[in-house]
C-alpha cells in the first residue's frame, strides 16, 4: 500500500450555486422584492461581521453563462455553521426566486508535502492559508477534481516519493502564477463527489485559463487528473446587488 | 470461476434523501405546519418505539449542500416494512413539501472473510452488528461503491485468497479509526445500483475524510474501488428538527 | 466474424414504472379517488382474462426506494399490444397521478446454446417459458444489461464454441437456485438501451442478492456483464392495491 | 492520416419524439381537442402533398415504452425545411400537449464504398435510396451510433482498405434481410451527438432484434461500433390518429 | 513535461441556447407579444451598433431539433460585458418565455503554433481574426472538444514538435474548406466543461459534415479528440425575428 500523504485542514466550505428564476422575481411587486433584497443584505452584513470577526470567510460573484446566475462561497469553522447558514438562506425571501443549480462540500486542505520536523499549526504562514480571508478578486474559477486511477494511471499506486516529486514541479507552475492568481484547495473525499475543489481568484481573468492550461501539460494533470465542470464568475460587490436584482 | 465470498446478512436498509419546498411550506398557514410537523414527530415516535424493541433502527440528518436537505436512514427486518414505512412517510403532510433526491435499498452484510469452523449467527459481536442500532453520532456519510471489473484491475477474477488477504489490510485502515468512526456496510447486489453502500458515523467530520482519502491509497480502494455520490450531514435530533422546519 | 446464437423468441414484455404523486391524488376528492381505482382495477381485471385465455401475463409490484412507487410488467404477444395497454393505462385517471420514472421494453428469449436436432418449438418445457405466467412470488428484481465489448473483454468477438462453454458454467449458477428463484430473460436488441432485460421471482428477497453476487465471480458477468439499474418491489396483490393507494 | 471515405447525401432528415401530456390533454373541452387534431391532421396532409411531389418524405409511429408517445421522422430537401415544418409543428395547439423527448438531426447517407467510376448521381438506384419515400412499413426503430476511437479499437485509424473490407461483410448482413427490412442510413456528424442515425422499418419486429443482434457478432459492430437509445414503434395511420389521440 | 503552446486569446465569447416555450408564449396577448418582441429588437439594435464600432459581434440562429430554437453567439471584450448582455437578456419580457437549454463560456483564441519572431499582435490578419465580426453565413454549427489523455491517446504528454505536426496537417484540412468554411476557435480550459469550442459559419449546411467528417481520420482528431453535443441552426435574420416568433 502506498502510504497517504497527512494534510492539514482548515475551514469548512460550501460552494453554491443559484440561478434567479427571474419571470416569478419580476411578479411581485418592487416593494416585496426591496424587502427580499433587504433581507439578503442583513444576511450579508452578518457573515461581513463573522468575516470582520475572523471566524468565517465569504465570497459572492455572478456567474457566466446559464450553469448559475450567482454563487456564494462560505469557509466556516464547523459543518454545522455550513449546514445553517445554507438553511438560513433557503428560508429567505430571495431564495424562493432562486434555484439551486450546483453545490460543494469541502474543507480548506494543504497538501502536507513538507518536511516534518516543523509544526505546522505553529506557522502564521499556513495558518493564515487554512483560515483564509476570501480577496476580492473581480474574477472567480471553480472546479472539482480527482486523481485518476485508470489502468496505468493509477496515482493512487505510486510511491509516495513519486508524487510528492510531481505534486513538487506541478507546485512551481502555481507559484509563478503568484501575485496573479490566488488558489485555494480545498479536500472534498468522504464530503462530495470529487476529491479536491479548486477555486482560484484573479483580477485578469485570462489567468485562470493559461494557468489550468499550462497545468494540464504537467504530468500530474496530464496522466493524473480528471475535471469536473469549470465555474467562471465576476465579483458581486454588495454594492451591487440591488442594481444586479433590478428588474422593471 | 472465483469462489463468492459468503455473506452474512442483517436488516434491510433503506437511505432515503428529500430536499424541502420551502417556498411551498412557507405558503401553507403555522397551524398546518404544525401539524405536519406534528405528524411526521408521532412517525418518529413509532420508529422509536421500534428501536427500543430491537425491531430495527433508524438515523435522522441534514445533510450539507443542495443534494437534499435532509436524509433518513432506516433498518427494518423485511423489505416489506422499508415499503410501508417509505409509503407511510410520502403520504405524510410533511412529504407535500419535501422532493425525493436519492435513495439507496440494501441489506446490512457482513463479508465472512472469517474461519469457518464457527456458527457466526451465534456470536453476539457479529449479531449485534447484523441488526445493530445506529449511533447518535454528530455526523454522518454515505456514499455507494463498486468493485471494479476493468481490464487488468478486476476484482471479480481473483483468485479468493487473494480478494481475502487485499480485504484484511484494507479492514485493518478501517479498524485504526474505531472508537472514531464506525462503519456499516450494506450489500445492495440485485437491490440498488452499485454493489454497497458504505455509511459512516463520527463525532468528528474530519475522521470521514481522513479515512476515506487512508484507504484510497489501499490497492482494493486505488485499483478496485469504483465510488458514487457522496452525502455528509449533521445529525437532527427530534428536538431541533421543529426549529430546522420553522419558517416565517 | 463470430456465429451469432440463434434464439428463440415469445412474447413481447413492457415493464412500466411509476412514481405517485401523492400530492395531487391527496387534493381530489375520496369519491373521485375511488372511481380512479375502479377504473384501474376493471383494467387489471382485463388483464387476468387476458391471462386466463394464456394470451399473456402481467405481474404489480411496489418499489422500494425513489426509483418508483409501483411496476406492471407486462406481457403480449404483439408490440402493438404493449403499446395498447401502455396508452390505455395512460389515459386512466390513476395515471393523471402518477409520474413515469422507467420502462424497458423487450422479448422474452431463450438462447439457444441446445442441440440442433430438436426443433424446440415443439417442446412443452421451452414453450412454457417463451409464454409464461408470471409467478405470485413476493419480491420481483429487474435489471438490464449487456455483454461487454471493450479492450480485451469483447463477447462478440470470442468463438461461438467459448461463449457456449462460458454459457453452460453460468447458466449452472442459475439452476442451482432453481426452486428459490424464478428467472425470465427478455431480449432487448433493437428494442431498448441494453441487450438484455434480467427479471427475477422469488419468495426470498434475500436470494436475488446472493444469486446476482455469486455470479458476478463467474467469468461471463466478471469480465463480460455490463449492469444497468437494479429495481427492487414487493408484489403488490389486487386486494393491496386500495389499501396502497389509500389517503386521508 | 487515413482516407475519409467520400459520402453521397440525399434529404435532410429530423426524428422528433414527443411525449403527451395526457392530463392536460383531458382537461381541454372535446371541441378543443377535435380542433387541434383537426390542425394536426392538416400538417399531414400538407406533408403528404409534399410527398406525393417527390419533394420529401414523412413517417408516423407511436412509440412503445415512457422514452415517447410518438415521433415523427422528417425528409426534406434542405435544413430550412426541417427548421420551418418543427417551428410549425410546435406553434399548433396540439404540440401544447406534447413535451419534446429527443430528437436527431442528419442527413440521408450513402456510404461511397463503391467503384469510383462511375457517376452515383446519375444512377436511379442510388437516387431513389438518396430520396426515398418512406415506407409504410408496420414497425420501425431507431438509433444512433458511432465508429469507436478506443485504444486498440479506433475505426479511423485503420486504413481505407480495411475499412471497407469490413464494411462490405458487414454490408452483406444486412443485405440477407433485404425485403424483411427496410434500412435508411443518415450521417450526422457535425450534426448532431452521434456520428449515424439508423433507421430501420419492418412488417416483422423481431427482425429487427435479430439483424442488430446478428450485426454485433461483426467485427464492425463488435469492435467498432458504439450505440446510443433504441426506440421501437408501431405505425400511426392517419385513419389511427383520433382514436389515439381519443380520451374520455 | 510537455511544453505548453502559448495562445493569442481575443474577444470573450459566449454561446446562449434557448428553447421558446410556445404554450406560455401564446396566452400573452398579441400586444404584449408585440412589445416583447420590441424590446428584443432594441438589444439587438444595440449590439448591433456595438458590432459597427467594432467593440464586439453576435450572431443570431434558430437550431434544428430540440436542443433549442435559437441561439445567440456573443463576442466582447470583457467578462462583465458577456455577464451584463446575458442578465440584460434574462430580464427581457422575451426571456420569460425562453428555458436556457445550454450555455458555453469561452474566449477567442488562436493557437500559436507559428514561428516566434513576430509580434502576432502587430499582425493585421491575426487582429482580425482575434476580434472578428461575426460572418451572415446562413449555417451555423457549434460543438466543444477536448484533447483526450487516455492510455496510450494522451495529447498533453506529447512533445511539442509532435503535436506542433499534429496540428500542421490538421490545419490543412480546415484551410482546404477556406472559402467555404469559416472557422472561430475559442479556448475554454478554466471557463467551461470542455477544452475549445468551434464555431463553424458556411452557406453550404453540407460542409460542415463533409470538414468535420474528413477531419475525424486525421490522426488529432481521430486518436485525440473527444467531442461534445453538436448544435446546428439556421441563421435568424433581424426582419425574420417576427414571423419566426408570430404565433396565432
Amino acid at each position: 500500500m502506498s502510504e497517504a500523504v497527512k494534510t492539514l485542514d482548515g475551514w469548512y466550505c460550501l460552494h453554491d450555486f443559484r440561478a434567479m428564476d427571474w419571470t416569478t422575481w419580476k411578479m411581485i411587486s418592487p416593494e416585496e422584492r426591496q424587502a427580499a433584497i433587504h433581507e439578503f443584505l442583513g444576511l450579508i452584513e452578518k457573515w461581513n461581521r463573522t468575516q470582520d470577526d475572523k471566524k468565517g470567510s465569504h465570497a459572492l460573484y455572478t456567474v457566466v453563462g446559464q450553469k448559475a446566475d450567482f454563487m456564494m462561497m462560505i469557509l466556516r469553522p464547523t459543518m454545522e455553521e455550513l449546514n445553517e447558514i445554507e438553511t438560513e438562506f433557503n428560508k429567505t425571501k430571495l431564495a424562493e426566486f432562486t434555484v439551486p443549480t450546483h453545490s460543494y462540500v469541502s474543507v480548506v486542505e494543504l497538501g502536507n508535502y513538507l518536511p516534518s520536523d516543523q509544526d505546522p499549526y505553529q506557522n502564521p504562514e499556513i495558518l493564515a492559508r487554512l483560515y483564509p480571508t476570501l480577496p476580492k478578486a473581480k474574477y472567480i474559477c471553480f472546479y472539482p477534481m480527482d486523481k485518476r486511477r485508470q489502468g496505468e494511471d493509477n496515482w493512487y499506486m505510486l510511491p509516495m516519493e513519486e508524487r510528492r516529486s510531481l505534486m513538487r514541479s506541478h507546485g512551481m507552475i502555481g507559484r509563478s502564477y503568484a501575485g496573479q492568481v490566488k488558489q485555494i484547495i480545498t479536500g472534498s473525499v468522504g464530503f462530495d463527489d470529487y476529491e479536491w475543489g479548486v477555486t482560484l481568484f484573479s483580477d485578469d481573468v485570462l489567468q485562470f485559463k493559461k494557468l489550468v492550461y499550462e497545468m494540464r501539460f504537467d504530468e500530474v494533470s496530464a496522466r493524473y487528473g480528471e475535471f469536473g465542470s469549470f465555474f467562471v464568475g465576476n465579483i458581486l460587490e454588495v454594492d451591487r446587488i440591488e442594481s444586479f436584482l433590478h428588474v422593471n
